[in-house]
């Protein structure tokens, strides 16, 4: 016997990992990228006022943070006409996802998802020991009434619905999410991340109220506002579902800075509005890249587009590995068939014009193995 | 039914918090504090080398943090001389404290602490339905002998020992710690806790290797490095032990700019020396200030000093409740006969200057109250 014995659960969980990070990607490789392209990262950068009061609290990172994030949950009610007692502020909504699926998912408990859908939710989901069940997507898009569907079939507690969804990148309009609603059964809690939802057309937003117990709405920080390595997300809901989070999650986990950063960033409305006119033109540029090589980029609510590459899995690998050689970082989906795509995210010109650049002879080099 | 199903065991769980926050008590008010000295926070700050690398990476907060935490564990795995594969880095000692638990701690699984020790390593354990045993402490000292037999008499999974030892601030030469280990039962793993281990005499060290698998040792920024604020930790154990912690993690959990300021803060020992110079000064004069007033403060290896009131935990709140009065932040254990005393944190001589003034008619205010 070892002195530490892990709980069966744990002693069962596999040791992969959701994602491998550009950086690990480029020790393996032995050089840096030259193109960031890879986990819709916002290249385009965060609010220089942002910025600016993250600089000017690192002065004082001696303090803790405040554990209620109370100005910058303040500031979030009022930006969303609710309660600051319907939004609690997390490490992102990875670890939002991680606090939710705890509280509500027991060993045997069910949850439904779309296979393809995004892998660090199954990951949580199988830490705690509940059964996932996937629906296939329908036509590249998350198929959300059989979704809930399906939830009613096995009893789910969460229903995960990513919009716009993530890797493919289209979205469905509020409205139909506000329908499909309808059926969802009591006892069934839907997960709408929003994490893309500040570059979407306006008609993508849900018409249901913010606390509507039926729905927890999942945002960050990390995607149109640029502060992926800040590490703040947060959740809307009805406020007992909010208060429940206080139950489990690490009170002071905060970084301070981070929570001054995106109370900034929340207040720099301008600099979004930049953001989504810089995105909306590297959408249509990545477009144009995929044309020009004969392949046709899947519409796109985000800031990253899915090119679809019109083969297999094993041939959107192979051009993802060799876009690697080429100093470039972009992903796939994970499962078939959204894995015949490949998935760029919008950065600065420098790098779509590398991306350009190597475009043809990436293409190439893959069709014709050496 | 509502849509939200909590887990029996969330479900069961209370809403209390561990700690109230000082900004939050700074509203309850109405008014800021005027001396904040009672979370242990490093009020004569971080190295200004860390300052400045946490200010330049601002810049790049688009980009998330390096999941592995790559270059921070490879510093550390140098300064213990150690493999990187000993070391896991999560966000303060208490999201490692939480990860640790989840990962061995079912529920009905026991746990051996001190009656009166941290309460966030208690908020875990309970918070995955693991069972409390608890030891009182002996002379104000953590007792690990005993805390060891009783993990012997439960078949604990953890003991929960700090060294030096929070909230009373005194510490077991590391010496004793290892004779102590000798009888530590094979199954029961040994969480030494070093938040203030910076802070301490040099013999406060354990003796035993960094890998041996009876200990997983917790170290963090927030207390010597003065960097509460950035929330880095890590721990030090076993690799296979280790590795489990990628089992359950939030892998892009880490902000990025507390990276690459905690790697800094390791480089700058100076700066550390410097902090071990200001606190030990610190103590002396908060000693000072308690024999003043006819009170005798507790010898301290941290940066916080227990000043033992000579009542009962009533006094004690009340003095707590006065000092915030006054716009003096402090603390005090939360158990019988611990609760005897108050405790003071370390910092700078304007915030002290203050403590003293105030100090006489508070004592007086609550001997006699109005």
């Amino acid at each position: 016997m070892t002195h530490a014995r892990l709980t069966p659960l744990a002693a069962a969980l596999p040791s992969t990992v959701p994602f491998v990070g550009p950086e690990e990607m480029e020790r393996q490789r032995g050089a840096p990228f030259t193109a960031r392209l890879g986990a819709n990262e916002n290249g385009f950068g965060c609010s220089p006022r942002a910025v600016a009061a993250m600089q000017a609290a690192s002065e004082e990172i001696w303090k803790y943070g405040d554990s209620s994030s109370h100005d910058l949950r303040e500031a979030l009610a009022a930006f969303w006409s609710c309660r600051p007692e319907n939004i609690v502020v997390g490490q992102g909504i990875d670890g939002l996802l991680g606090d939710l699926v705890r509280l509500t998912v027991a060993p045997g408990d069910s949850i439904v998802t779309s296979l393809g859908g995004y892998p660090t939710f199954n990951y949580h989901v199988a830490g705690y020991g509940g059964t996932i069940h996937t629906v296939p997507y329908r036509d590249d898009h998350e198929d959300l009434p059989a979704l809930i569907a399906r939830a009613a079939e096995v009893d789910a507690k969460l229903v995960y619905f990513a919009n716009p969804d993530n890797p493919m990148g289209n979205y469905l309009p509020g409205a139909k999410v506000a329908e499909a609603l309808e059926a969802l059964p009591e006892g069934t809690l839907l997960i709408l991340d929003e994490a893309y939802a500040e570059l979407a057309p306006e008609d993508a937003a849900t018409p249901v109220a913010m606390d509507d117990p039926r729905v927890i709405r999942m945002r960050t920080f990390s995607k149109g506002y640029g502060m992926a390595g800040a590490r703040v997300g947060y959740a809307i809901a009805e406020a007992p579902l909010i208060a429940a989070f206080d139950k489990v999650r690490n009170h002071f986990g905060m970084n301070r800075t981070a929570q001054i950063g995106a109370l900034a960033a929340l207040q720099d409305q301008d600099w979004l509005a930049h953001i989504r006119a810089e995105v909306a033109s590297a959408r249509e540029r990545i477009g144009a890249i995929a044309a020009a090589n004969g392949l046709n980029a899947l519409p796109s609510a985000t800031n990253f587009v899915a090119i679809d590459c019109g083969r297999d899995g094993a041939h959107a690998r192979a051009l993802v590995a060799a876009f690697a050689e080429e100093g470039i970082f972009i992903r796939m989906p994970g499962v078939a068939p959204l894995d015949r795509c490949i998935r760029i995210s919008c950065g600065p010109a420098a790098e779509l014009d590398r991306l350009e650049a190597v475009f043809p002879q990436v293409l190439a080099r893959v069709a014709t193995p050496a």
